[in-house]
């Protein structure tokens, strides 16, 4: 069969972009070999010329802007590494519309305009490719495309923000509190100077909504993903959770149940059996179940500019062995009737209370006065009460421990974390 | 898009065969919309008339023989459930050679006749597809064939049967001895009335040679595999194996070195802190490195009508969407000059030794004058001495405990188990 000729437009050279670039050149030769494709960087697009350099890119293909890139008839595939939604957005809707494919592992712009790059796909012919948008060089996208077929998915729960595990497993590992790991995490470079994106789930939440998406094939807008970081979690309940068993992670969460959709971003206790609790460190993992071929669970780097490079030249290779491409057609309408917002979960709750007589009593009362079931009790200490609920609706949850809090020996609700079991 | 109607015989409608029989009927429609193909079961061959009737398969599409499936036009794709190389074997080749694709969970038959099935698949113009040979319906072979082109692959280690690492892992959390775990094994149906082919370790055998060939992209025969089983572990070692922080498990493992590969199956002692290690009872999981993706594990349900059947659906959707097919031209001939047969290790060896002063500086005498360091020693009681070693080739291994057996205060070489870091 003869080799397939394809030529590749680099946007931006930084830590994905620059890896990417080294990939292709030296895996260039055995990707041909093995994938029938020669695939050739014929531009790139970036000011740092320091950069340029070092990368060793010869000055001749290098684009003076996007529509040199776009006019170029030698190019098949533009692949984005600027993050951001501008100008990666505008840039890609003008390759797409020029009949171009994209790959991208820009999660943030990809889960806020996906429906906007699919018209201009299906418009100019060309197809949409972004493995590396979620857990870096784990084919976690390629598996609910091209492996799930068979599959009504019914639950997505996934580690998939390293930043986030990492300090979670050091606060969990070395019991240092959040503010003392976060600075560190900082210093390795695994968090930024503003964390925020990391730590207050915005992240996860790009990849929730582009996961569950793919999953259920339907539109589900980050808007209607519910959103907790970790900024708030002290080390203390991740304490106390071990000693029940329990492991603490940050997770992306769906569910599908009883034709309706949930989808979250929050901090959740794991029991420590679960695959996903020994997910450690900066690596992620997505845990899948599907009707026919119950859990799967996909594991590996969620970042970095090898693994996730990986991804992106998978990505290239997998395009340009195709003629033609995979659509996404999912609307966003139906969403609006098909989501549940008051979604049910079991609770950890550490109350502060009084040392008084009968508080434990009273506040059992109250929860059975609402029907939230007790599964645990631990009482830490003569002020430190914690109960683990049965499944519960979180509007249920709220009013309790509002009454819970009116009681004369309860301070207050100290903490409040999903169980997922 | 026009839906893309596509014709599937099923030989054989045992447990996996009436699964993926029952999937190709619950899921017809959703995988119309969402795959765009629609894929009609129009011939089964079965001799069992009850089964026919239990699965509620219309008299009309059941064949009197593989002539009928292999004339029939309306078939596109044949799928193949009998098990064994014969008549799988050359019911496929027909299948093939009159231009159809073939998809198979027959691991043994397909280990051993690949290169015959290749041939044949090249002049009919098919496609080979044998996602549901290895590791159920986890996604292994999509991922070595579409998801890491950018990478060479430096080691496979896989727990790929369901069976061992069942009795395995109750044998490590029980610490009930082998004899007993399998019978209990037996008496649940995870290990069969002559459950050779399972603890002996050709089923994993027969995987690692599917999964190897696929990494290193070149034909790695089972004879070229080196293979031991777990018939001979004693609880024992299980235990004294825990208290050093490791867990057993029967791997199936493949390494690139300098150039060189090396494939086998053995038991292995894992750090516990491995993913792999968390992999209990009948769950499977392949950890596959690359030098770019860096580690990444696949895990799930090995076996199983459902789970199985979702890879063979997977397969049937994957295939039909495709109008040319993967070709895997390995030879075989360069694997005969470059397959490590005596790999390094790192071993644990259990000795029994008597009760008389200055043996362990004698075995130590021994293992440094044969250049194997020592890099744990545990003396259990007077009579068990327990050492780990560092990395060493297998001869001279074997040649230092040979050795050590003719010392006076050695008994016997208990146990040898290799460990992997």
């Amino acid at each position: 069969m003869a080799v397939k000729h394809v030529g590749v437009a680099l946007l931006g050279l930084g830590v994905v972009g620059g890896g990417t670039y080294r990939i292709l050149k030296s895996k260039r030769e055995m990707i041909r070999q093995n994938d029938n494709v020669d695939i050739e960087v014929v531009a790139v697009l970036d000011r740092n010329e320091a950069r340029i350099k070092e990368l060793g890119i010869d000055g001749g293909i290098v684009a003076k802007d996007i529509d040199e890139i776009v006019n170029n008839p030698d190019i098949q595939i533009v692949a984005e590494f600027f993050g951001g939604v501008e100008p990666a957005r505008t840039f890609l809707l003008k390759a797409l519309y020029a009949g171009k494919s994209i790959v991208t592992a820009n999660k943030e712009m990809f889960s806020k305009c996906w429906q906007e790059l699919e018209k201009a796909a299906e418009q100019g012919g060309g197809g949409l490719y972004f493995e590396a948008s979620c857990v870096g060089g784990v084919p976690v996208i390629r598996t609910l495309t091209d492996s799930m077929q068979a599959n009504t998915i019914t639950s997505l729960k996934g580690i998939v923000n390293g930043t986030t595990n990492y300090i979670l497993s050091r606060m969990s590992d070395e019991g240092v509190d959040y503010d003392t790991c976060l600075k560190e995490a900082q210093r390795l470079g695994y968090a930024e100077a503003n964390p925020s994106a990391d730590v207050d789930g915005f992240d996860a939440m790009y990849k929730n909504s582009i996961l569950s998406s793919l999953a259920y094939r339907r539109r589900i807008p980050i808007e209607n993903i519910s959103r907790e970081g970790i900024a708030d979690v002290n080390v203390k309940d991740i304490a106390y959770g071990k000693e029940l068993g329990y492991t603490l992670k940050l997770l992306a969460i769906s569910k599908l149940k009883d034709g309706k959709l949930e989808a979250r971003v929050h901090p959740a206790f794991l029991p420590n059996s679960h695959p996903l609790s020994s997910v450690k460190g900066s690596f992620n993992a997505l845990f899948i179940s599907g009707d026919n071929v119950d859990d799967v669970m996909l594991y590996g780097r969620g970042a970095g500019a090898l693994p996730t490079g990986s991804a992106i030249v998978s990505d290239i290779v997998f395009c340009a062995g195709k003629d033609t491409h995979r659509r996404f057609p999912f609307e966003n309408e139906q969403v609006q009737t098909d989501i549940e917002k008051d979604f049910s979960s079991v609770y950890y709750v550490r109350f502060d209370v009084k040392e008084e007589d009968g508080t434990l009593g009273k506040v059992a009362g109250v929860l059975n006065k609402n029907k939230v079931g007790v599964k645990t009790v631990l009482q830490k200490s003569a002020d430190t009460l914690i109960i683990i609920t049965n499944e519960v609706k979180e509007s249920v949850m709220r009013k309790a421990l509002c009454e819970a809090e009116q009681l004369s020996g309860v301070e207050r609700v100290a903490a409040l974390i999903r169980v997922e079991e």
